[in-house]
C-alpha cells in the first residue's frame, strides 16, 4: 500500500529532465548550484546576502548568482528546467510565500511568483531546513529511506521530517521545530527549550558559566587568543579541539548536551515510530563520530518501544551543500509531478 | 496539492457500500457494532474478552458477537461487506498481524487472515487507539479535519495521529505513544514519562502520597467507603466529584497533571505543526470542560510558533464507541480503496 509518490521517489523517477538550479538563501550567504538528473552538482556560485540592502537587491543577487552558477557549470540558463529555493523562514510552500524571515527582514514575500516571472521558469520555495532534509533523503545519508527526521545543531537547533517519502511541513508550515520543544517544565525563561541547552550558543554559555570551576581548562587559551575575550570566539572548531584533547569542562558540557539531545530525539521517534535520524549542522560536522555515538546511546536508552532501539543515527553526508542540492531536488520532483 | 486519498476521505467518498462491522477488542471487553454508510450505528453487542481462555475462544466470541450485533441491527451477516478490528497491541496493519498484545497474551497473531477465512469477508486490523482516533476523525470531534492528534487519558495514556487525512502508524507501527514520552530527564524510574505523571493511575498515586498533608480531603471518605481501603477504589468518577466540590488535594494533583499534559501535547504539536488535538479516555470523560480548558491553556502557553496558539483542544465525541465506529470506518475505507 505504498503511495505512488513514495514509490516514484525511492525509485528516483523524476519526470522532469534537464539541469535544475538550487538556491540556499541564508541570512549571511546565498549558495547556488546547478544540479543534474542524478543529483550531481555541475557548477556553483556563492554571494553575500546583504539583506540590509532590501528585498529587491537580494532577489537581483539570486538571479545574477544563478547566471554565474550556469557559467560555472558550462551550461546556458535556457536548458534549466526548474529552480528551487530554501529560505530561512516558515514558508507557505504551496503558494511559494516566505512568511516571516527574521534574518532577511521579510514578511509575506511571494518569492515563487516574483522569481518565476523574472526567470520564466517554474520555481519552488520551501524552508531552508526542509530543503536540506530533503537533500539528505534523496542523495545523502537518508537515501532509499521513506521515513526519517533530521536535526541540525549549530547556532540554533532546527529539524525536518520526511514521512512516506515526502516532506511533512504541517498545515501551519512549521513542522520539525525540535529546538523549541520544552525539555524542562518549570525551568526559568531561557532554560526550558532544547535549543537553550544543546545549541552551540547554549553550550558556550554553559562553559562560560562554569569557567571559574575549571582553572585549567584549555578554553582560557582560546579566550586569551581572541581580541576581545568574548565567548563568540568559541566556535564549533574550538569545542572539537578541546574535546579531542579531553578538556574536562568542555567534555562535561558536550556530553550533557548530547545526552539531552538524544532524549529529545528519542521522544520525537517515539511519537512518530520512525527509526532514522540524520544529524547535521556545524556542531555535528566539527565533533563527528564521538558526538554521534553519544547521541545514539541516549536515543537508544530513551526511545519506546524497544523495537525502536534498533534505530539509525546518521551523520549528514551533504554538509553545507545539503540546502542547495535539496532545493534543486525538490524543484525537480515537485515540478515533475505537477 | 491535496492527495486524492485526503480529498476522498474528507468528502466522505467511500466506494464500499453496504453495512460494515467494527470490533473493539480490549483486554476486558469486546464491543461490536454494525455501521452504515453514513457512520451510524445500526446495532451492537458486548462480550467479555476472557483472554485467559485462549486465543481461539476469544476469536470464537468475536465471531459469535458479530452475529448477535447483526441480529440487533436486524440485518443478515450476508449483507456485511467488511470487518474492522481494533486490538490492544502494536499491529502490523498492512499484514493484519497483532504483534504483541500483553492484555490478551497474544504474540504475532495473524488475526486478519484468521478472521477473514472464518467470516469470508475482507478484514482490516489495527491498533485500538488508532481506530478510535480514526473514528473521531471521520464521524467525531475531528470530522472534516485532515490533520490531528488524539490523546486518551485513562488507566494509561495513549495517542494517535491523522496526517493528510490518513492514520500515521510509522514504519514500526507504534506512532502516537505520547504516554511514553520522557518529561523529566534524570528523574527516577517510574517518574520520567508522561504516563507516569498524568494517567489516572499516576494521579491517584500522587494523591495517596500526599494524603497525610491534607487531613480534610474528601478522598478519605471514598477510601473508607471501599471494602479494602485500596487506592483502586479511586476512579475517574470519584476524582470528578472531588473536583466539583473543590477538594484542595485532588484539585492540585489534577491541575498539575493537566498542565504537564498540555505541555507534552504542545511539544507534539510543535514538531508536527498540527493545530488540532482531540482528548478522550475515562479521565477526560469524567472531568469534562474544566479539564479541557486547563489542558488547552497549557498547550497555548507552550506551543511554538505563536501561530499554533490558535489550536483546537476538542473533546472526543464518540466516547466508548470511538473504537468500534473507527474500526468499521477504517475497514470501509481501506477495503473500498483496494
Amino acid at each position: 500500500m505504498t503511495q505512488p509518490s513514495l514509490r516514484c521517489a525511492l525509485m528516483g523517477k523524476n519526470r522532469l529532465s534537464g539541469p535544475v538550479v538550487g538556491v540556499d538563501c541564508g541570512g549571511t550567504n546565498i549558495a547556488i548550484g546547478v544540479v543534474d538528473e542524478k543529483g550531481r552538482l555541475l557548477g556553483r556560485c556563492k554571494r553575500k546576502t546583504k539583506a540590509m540592502e532590501g528585498r529587491d537587491k537580494v532577489i537581483e543577487r539570486i538571479i545574477e548568482g544563478i547566471s554565474r552558477a550556469c557559467d560555472d557549470a558550462k551550461i546556458s540558463f535556457k536548458s534549466v528546467t526548474a529552480v528551487g529555493v530554501g529560505a530561512p523562514s516558515a514558508v507557505d510552500w504551496k503558494n511559494g510565500v516566505v512568511l516571516h524571515a527574521g534574518n532577511l527582514g521579510w514578511k509575506r514575500v511571494p518569492l515563487r511568483d516574483i522569481l518565476s516571472k523574472k526567470l520564466d521558469r517554474p520555481v519552488v520555495v520551501d524552508n531552508d531546513v526542509n530543503v536540506a532534509t530533503f537533500g539528505e533523503s534523496r542523495v545523502g545519508a537518508g537515501k532509499g529511506r521513506g521515513d526519517l527526521i533530521s536535526v541540525w545543531v549549530g547556532t540554533g537547533i532546527g529539524g525536518g521530517l520526511v514521512l512516506n517519502g515526502q516532506l511533512w511541513r504541517g498545515p501551519l508550515h512549521t513542522a520539525g521545530e525540535i529546538g523549541h520543544v520544552i525539555m524542562f517544565p518549570g525551568a526559568g525563561p531561557g532554560h526550558r527549550k532544547l535549543e537553550e541547552h544543546c545549541s552551540r550558543t547554549a553550550m558556550v554559555r554553559s562553559m562560560m558559566l562554569l569557567l571559574g570551576h575549571y582553572p585549567d581548562t584549555m578554553l582560557r587559551e582560546f579566550l586569551k587568543r581572541s581580541d576581545d575575550g568574548e565567548e563568540t570566539s568559541i566556535g564549533s572548531g574550538v569545542i572539537a579541539e578541546c574535546m579531542e584533547k579531553g578538556d574536562p569542562l568542555v567534555t562535561s558540557v558536550v556530553h550533557a548536551s548530547a545526552d539531552l539531545l538524544g532524549l529529545a530525539i528519542a521522544n520525537f521517534l517515539t511519537v512518530l515510530s520512525v527509526p532514522t535520524v540524520i544529524l547535521g549542522g556545524g556542531v555535528t560536522e566539527a565533533l563527528g563520530k564521538p558526538w554521534l555515538h553519544r547521541v545514539k546511546e541516549s536515543v537508544e536508552q530513551h526511545v519506546f518501544p524497544s523495537s525502536l532501539r534498533k534505530c539509525e543515527v546518521l551523520r549528514s553526508e551533504l554538509g553545507d551543500d545539503a540546502g542547495l542540492l535539496g532545493a534543486a531536488m525538490l524543484a525537480r520532483e515537485v515540478v515533475g509531478s505537477e
